[in-house]
């Protein structure tokens, strides 16, 4: 199999960096190709400008996703986006490795995703979700977390971690059209010993010795939503972001 | 009132630039102060790196969070985070304008969180939530979308709005404190004629013309969540994320 890593901390040694040389090592070692986008260490410009085109469809004011379209045509990206493209065209199976900030990604990996995740190649008029260009290929989050596991569980105050994950794991890398695994957490390790990070470490190792164990977060086909854009009747959500949400007594639903 | 107004996209004549032009018209004419983050214009950096500490706590590895605490005490922030600082301490309500990329902030303004909003001012031991450093402020996320309402409703295709936002309006806004108004979103603008978005303009004025009478996100209070980190037995949820997900037969809970 062909894995893209992005990884996205400044310090390698930092647990991110650990889990970094962990992953690669195990999946060198399983016979895997392995490509590794180290955000920090490459200088990437997560900010999207009009400096990413070598040359522009309509003048005067930028509209982001048509430039794109454009330059995906005329092969007139910038060159850390092409390379970035054709990275993500190599692989099977992109892992994301990054601490958890805001919970979210950090900022100059939420650029990857505005710069390299175009129009007309992730995403288009052929569709998104289980018709986006990316289809048929596998993506996982591995993340390091300053909470502890009960706290992103069902009710947990930082709400459930399909929650917290929902604009990545869907909005981002299902919308088009990887199968999304279930992400590998590492929770609070700045609180634990060397013993449990060395833990951490195998777990992250054994998982990837498996990648077809691995299982798939579960989704809806496109064809499950009607003309009007949602779930048809009598399909039970299957995700957390299509569920009802609350309907406590006397409040609307929000 | 004091109003910060954050603001990410390059073109002044976007959709988003009319939004910004919207806002700080109505709310001086209604006689609160008004200042703008133009991240853009300001070539803000987003990238959290060693160079925003002057000095560091520290040597070696850098520990992001713990030289957040320390640059606090020692006022050593490099001048750009002590900008925003200030900025964020003024206001009494934040106002984020932005257009939605993959369910979330621009690069350029997820950093701006990433670098500002620093531990032991904006959450840290005291706490978070409603003990964030940010209680007593209101946040307001305003965003233009390329999707359908019906899209981001209940069971709608993209997920529900509260989950698409939720790791902005509850991971970040309301992580630090802020009491978090509903959002104001605008639909496939770029489908509209000028009609519509002169009235999407004009509901967004009518709406910063009476602050007061914005709906806050539903919330629950810290001391509704038990030790384990739950909500505690009997509080039923009241926010899409400490929902419990969907429960489809012969499905685990996610």
């Amino acid at each position: 199999m062909k894995v893209l890593i992005v990884y996205a901390h400044s310090q390698p040694a930092s647990f991110n960096g650990a889990l970094l040389r962990t992953a690669v090592q195990t999946l060198e070692q399983e016979g895997h190709a392995v490509r590794v986008s180290d955000l920090y260490a490459m200088g990437f410009n997560p900010v999207a400008s009009d400096a990413d085109f070598k040359e522009r469809r309509f003048e005067g004011h930028l509209q982001y996703d048509r430039e794109q379209k454009h330059a995906l045509a005329q092969r007139s990206f910038s060159d850390d986006i092409a390379a970035e493209i054709e990275k993500v065209q190599w692989c099977n199976l992109l892992i994301l490795q990054f601490p958890l900030w805001w919970y979210s990604v950090p900022a100059i990996m939420k650029g990857w995703f505005d710069r390299v995740f175009v129009n007309g190649l992730m995403y288009g008029q052929f569709g998104r979700f289980d018709k986006g260009g990316m289809r048929g290929k596998r993506a996982m989050v591995s993340t390091t977390t300053g909470c502890f596991p009960g706290m992103a569980a069902e009710g947990g105050v930082m709400g459930h971690l399909d929650a917290m994950l929902w604009h990545l794991q869907y909005g981002t890398l299902a919308y088009v059209g990887f199968d999304v695994l279930e992400p590998f957490v590492t929770w609070s390790v700045r609180y634990e010993d060397d013993a449990q990070r060395g833990r951490y470490l195998e777990a992250l190792a054994e998982r990837l010795r498996s990648l077809d164990a691995i299982p798939l977060k579960p989704m809806h086909a496109t064809e499950e939503f009607g003309a009007d854009w949602k779930l048809k009747p009598g399909i039970a959500p299957r995700t957390f972001g299509h569920g009802p949400g609350p309907k406590a007594p006397g409040l609307q639903p929000e």
